[in-house]
């Protein structure tokens, strides 16, 4: 019985369901989305199975022409769409796209060497192939991610410097509470991407390398050492890894180490086929990135709101129907990436519980999520450094939303000036009846107060004006954005940017 | 400032970042990946355009002959993976690919009509455009994933009805309990599957038509009708829908009817640009339908396990590593589907609370975990099929499990048989005391019940023997199995393949 | 070895941990959250307990006095905070808390009638009874969260009909667009309510009875029915479902029906333990009204900001800091129910994918995200009728608030209307050069497109300003507001308030 | 207009709606759920607040007996069921729990000493109280909880050990694949558990103090201090933190250093209240920690399926129904967890896109889910150690296992072994073959292998007994397992067992 719907059809005959970013405008053009295309996925699992020829070769498990071949063929393979698709559709037999790739990629090495065919993919498992390509797209995507962090934190760094005594009101639950700075919320907004830094470049430091043979206990590899002549020079200077018994009697975490250095991975203590921490470190680290720069979007879409405007995007949004519109295009992407990164990082943990020695389905589930989480979340740094770099900040907007409340954005200090005079209970009801006059009355709080019977003669005018000036209310602002801004932001590495931070 | 990472460029230059498939198996090659690509949501953008100013024309608000020139210019625009390609980029200056679409096709319209140009997208925002195109891809996508859950509960009813008497154990907690049959198992799926197949055909029929303008009053429209002749004979025709006012005096709910005719999507009350019920609607429908098959899927992987293998899929999938393997692969891919919908229609279900007439974040998140929700379950649907058609069943094996607890699966009714004759409390004692020792020896339960004092001639050997048959210990699942095939299976609309079901 | 920490002790000596609420203001007092407490789900226990052996015994598998023992001991049966907290601790060795309930009551109707025991629980898994509880729960918690939603849409449709044509700014991406109306804007927030409504409603009505015995087969009462006495005349008044096959020759289908009168319940087509329609529908439409509200809530608190202040809840919020605080405490909570309901959803979709005929897992994680989005909604449901019972709208900053932009609301208008008189590029232009002069200079815009060569003389003062009036430039919101007030809203069962809407 | 659902009545007329973990057995009676009680919260707040005044005191801004008098009314102040109810009720009018506590402890401050009772919650704000008692619960639930880790990890360890070298079937998409050992699965749980120790231990470390005042610019504080007399000794005494600026000038980076010696928690560098680092830091640990306690969970789940039955639990649930079943309750409940937690963590995630100074909502929606992940996690963590420590493995029941496929689960190392003799394709196909045979015919694959002509005289019956031999085929399994056995177990500090761990 055949489904009515669409049959797997000859691959060349088939449309390419192109998924070109048209939906995703955060990350169309980035560098993550490139890192973590189908193409580079493709090409990441062809530079696994070359390296896995390369480090069985430097152990005298493999002929070095072998490797060679392996090698040459694996780099000559096609990758582009059209390869991609063809593997794709035939991968469903087998569920994942190794199985056709090492039997297209063994087809192209017995072209150049019929002996060297039998080397490619020995001894692994296809979850080997797939698990190490993912790490290394993880790896490759997170660069360029870091890199962005680390400018945004430095321009967010600079603006914090730059407006560090700047007042503006502090909100909570959408009121206006009391002042804060300009100054501090930047600092704030640095600190947290400084986290994502940090947690981001923790694991991409520590990304494994995937060896374990069809179930995890790499015996192939002991089968092959034992058809193998013993290990020549080359093993000597590949060496096991310093956490590897101290014998180099054992093969199978011999070829782990030899696997690892090929394709500059972590070494990691056991196959994890099943114990998934490398893919939960890059769910917790991913949605908190998101998370970290969906706050600064946040703040940046309340302020801009039209009635607020106390900062701008730089370039703005258009709209095709009017003319006057400047939209927050950059923190609105940011916004949308934070909304669904958390529910893809629930995703991978949710695989952590994974049964048996590789799972059905568990494992299936991560790929994709994976990916998205990581083009997303690179679009969105990207996003970041170009927010911060383009936002204008508008210092007299603050000023004057300071002023909408009539000078209630000091009530709180107000009352602590008053209590030591009349007692807190009756200082917090004069303030409140005059709130309450001057919100009724339309006059300013000043003014409401001077006319309060309570307070007559306990204060002079110019200490009142001088209580409800909110610049005088700030704080520990300036001494918390201080220390903030000591943390240091790392050097973005592989960037042609120069992005060090002199905060005064 | 720039960023490190790579800078928007220009499109031609840009390699194609492909998502054809490689990551999602489950969805490669189907109907709906086609139907979700990239490039059909372009189609269905220009659908939506072409029809807005069609049914403009409708109501005497715009030319005949721009609505042709639109409708031309439309189908003739370029829908490929380069035009594609392009839009995005040029979608993330105002952050959504309507903007440069419009340009596009206006330009393509003022090469065939220069009056005509004006007439593109008159009145309309983006969301308008993007909203309605969601709608026709979703009810495109959802269209074969309908068919696929037809037809795979028409094979679960045979199954069942051929399968409606063999009995199996029936696993609670891991551990046998007491018999059931394949067949209530089957009905089980198929319930599941019509469940839905309800679901989702009922929220097809439903998705609505999106058109507001600018921030949901339709107000341009107003100003359109006003510049306009009077409405012409076209426009009778296509008249208000039933639930708009009487007259048909208001420009905006009169064109909102007309664009719905022509789309052929429902027509809204209201429009819904922050009003999310047929998103949220979707979501739960396609999230709930990941699991109904996720449940079929994991039945399979727990009876196709080496130890149990009661059910074998029928092709299964090979392993590069051993020869000997035969995985099921379609029910791991169902199963890959059903641990990531659900979050996905989280994402969705909280873009519901979305700010203000157009929202900043929840509208942008929608988009590509609604189209990942849909081509996931359209895959999965076409999968479940897949495994239906081809899932062989062992009777044999279910016969020879039953008996591997040496008759304790059927110690409830043993118990309940004996309760009678010695109190439930001593009947209980003695059949714990003698499955223990028939665990214990290795013999059978009946030998060990025989040896048992408090039993001693309670019952002859036949009554015991026959207590102890599995087979006659299938309660209702008989009984059950034909009443839930009596509810009727969709017919499987354009579909080739003839499904009627014809239970018992 | 023991695990260091704390040992399960005597119940009687442990400290009762209780969840008050205390971490939950949205529910707390709520008649949601009493029905749901876990005292409130012990008592549903042991209703359907008693409902078990009453339907027994209605179809003469019981003795009546053993069904009044059951039921009299049910009744009496303790289900306070210490009667909930021994058997949670001693549901411990079993998984759930069925296995020590049902030891509890046999030992209480024991007491009263020791031949009534055996009938305790007789046939019934404890999946049979916790899943007839969480229905029953569902369904008295629902019966508020209804009330109240019909109590929100009456007061929101009153609202909407009070300020149909009250012009407010539209915004989009945080941004004014063009004019829209609060009486729009409320009709909006109805629809969504009542949208929630009818999804829970369908849901609630279709909650179905639990009743499969060990393994869904309901085989335990066939072998109660071979040792019955032909069923009496009581069976004949219960009767089989009208769903249910002609012949009432099956004991175990017969059961189900008669299980399902007595308890009010839906009678299913089959046992449901791993077929968990009914618990993704109510997730479904539990995320589906927190997502409804959410939306509700998330444009009062925009509209609510100090800078913006068109609506003010009424009560209102202290602040023990800040005496002219008022914050917007009811959509606080409410929009961080909305944060929350999502992703419970997510968990009780996932639990769909339930292996074998009773899970080892997905069941288990289904109870406490079920009761705390059951309980949640339900207390977001009545905050929802306290904030629009209690929503202050202030028209006059709708109107100050349409001014800020000197004009450019209507710009769109504007462009419009040149259009015709200088062609639309020109027009737009116009307009953007109008309104960045008025912004750089302080101007109107009024004035500064007075200044504008290319417009000189098309357009009288008059035409000009009244082009720029935002009240008359509303569009469909009127009509599209008195469409969505024709739907009716449902009565609020068991209130004891008239909550009929009388739109105009 | 009043809700008709159940009004906010008198509290004490309240009946109280216990959470007694009912639905929750995973948690019931742990040490976690007491540590995250509402009542334990309430005293964790009771605790922020004396330590606020406390640290005043440090630093001479509040007197010392007015610290002393807080100290002794919060050591005095009722935290049972009642106190929590009643504040609960009360918190609805502010949306959170500290305002309605202020004021009861004031009150109660006042009844000792009413010059004392302004210095209350002197200059704090309600989140500055919440957030610290978060951190004293989580830093409080995770201890029991890391000593449960390392107890299992501990057991895990000595299982690893014991098992080094017992052959069972390693089981890849739910197929045997090739051998394995009990050696390694169990060192890859205790690898598993260590990274979730790991992960939970550094974020329990950093745990951070929050002290912000109204809008997070420690502005109050400022004002207290210019109130005061000069520092005293004391002050000098607490000092600065080292990261805080060398002068010890700022009144508001003083005192959260000092705060954040009285509490015992980390000094953050800012304020957090929008910055939620910790919190989502705590998301991702316990998110892992549910995974990978979760992965242990799922093989054991597996592993004692009845036609498996590797291993048992030790104590095994029973079952009210049938009398033989022995359900592995504890992995059931350890798999509920892992189950639900990821989403419990997103929620969490979510809540880092928190706007303003202090938001609404997001800040509202962590409280429920931060403390539900905290009880889950805890109360697995003890199933974990109970399962660990009670487990049963079966080596016969794995040695059985290994030979049902008759032989199959060698083929990898045959065809290895043939490759050189025959080729790589025909050893393959003859191995295909002979499988192939075995399976139709019964017989094992030695034998079929035997009447294999590709074979004849290829290889001795003695050497192909040898390669069929799947204790032969271990691979580093022996290796990898010594390997991973020599990390070394963090003690449990404060357990009173001794957990040493002795890998040989």
């Amino acid at each position: 019985m055949s489904s009515p719907s669409r049959p797997d059809g000859d691959p060349a005959a088939d449309p390419l369901p192109e998924d070109g970013g048209l939906l995703a405008p955060v990350r169309a053009g980035s560098a993550a989305e490139e890192a973590t295309a189908d193409t580079s996925w493709l090409g990441a699992m062809l530079d696994a199975e070359a390296a896995l020829t390369r480090a069985q070769a430097d152990l005298g498990l493999a002929p070095v022409a072998a490797a060679d071949a392996v090698a040459e063929a694996a780099a000559a393979h096609p990758r582009d769409g059209a390869a991609v698709r063809a593997l794709a559709l035939r991968a469903r037999s087998g569920g994942n796209p190794v199985i056709p790739l090492v039997a297209s990629l063994a087809e192209a090495v017995s072209g150049r060497d019929p002996e060297a065919a039998a080397w490619v993919h020995r001894g692994a498992t296809s979850q080997d192939i797939m698990d190490t390509a993912a790490m290394l797209v993880a790896s490759r995507a997170l660069e360029p991610a870091l890199a962005d962090l680390s400018v945004t934190a430095g321009i967010l760094g600079r603006l914090a410097a730059a407006h560090r005594d700047i007042p503006m009101p502090g909100r909570t639950l959408t009121q206006h509470a009391v002042p804060t700075t300009f100054g501090l919320k930047a600092a704030g907004w640095r600190s947290l991407v400084l986290d994502a830094h940090d947690r981001l470049a923790a694991v991409r430091s520590a990304l494994p390398v995937q060896l374990g043979g069809a179930a995890g206990t790499l015996a192939a590899f002991h089968t092959l050492a034992a058809q193998s002549p013993a290990p020549g020079p080359r093993a000597a200077t590949a060496g096991p890894s310093p956490d590897a018994p101290a014998t180099g009697a054992d093969p199978g975490t011999a070829l782990l180490a030899a696997y690892a250095a090929r394709t500059g991975l972590a070494e990691p203590v056991l196959p994890w086929h099943t114990l998934r921490t490398p893919v939960a470190d890059l769910a917790g680290a991913l949605a908190f990135t998101a998370g970290a720069l969906g706050k600064f979007a946040a703040d940046v879409l309340v302020l801009t709101r039209t009635e607020t405007g106390e900062v701008t995007e730089g370039a703005g949004g258009g709209s095709s129907a009017m003319p006057h519109k400047s939209n927050p295009v950059r923190a609105t992407l940011i916004a949308a990436t934070a909304r669904q990164v958390p529910a893809l990082a629930a995703v991978l943990y949710g695989s952590l519980a994974a049964e048996d020695e590789r799972p059905a389905g568990a494992w299936h589930a991560e790929w994709q999520p994976l990916r998205e989480a990581l083009r997303l979340v690179g679009g969105a740094a990207r996003d970041a450094a170009g927010l911060a770099g383009g936002l204008r900040v508008h210092p007299e907007r603050m000023r004057a939303n300071l002023a909408v409340t009539g000078g209630l954005v000091t009530s709180e200090r107000l009352v602590a000036a008053l209590t030591p005079l009349t007692g807190r209970g009756e200082a917090r009801a004069a303030v409140t009846r005059a709130a309450r006059r001057a919100a009724e009355e339309g006059t300013g709080l000043a003014e409401a107060l001077g006319a309060e019977p309570a307070l007559d003669g306990l204060m002079s005018p110019e200490r009142l004006a001088a209580l409800l000036d909110p610049a005088g209310y700030r704080g520990s602002a300036g001494a918390l954005t201080d220390r903030a801004l000591r943390r240091p932001v790392p050097s973005a590495q592989n960037s042609t940017t120069s992005e060090e931070e002199t905060p005064r």
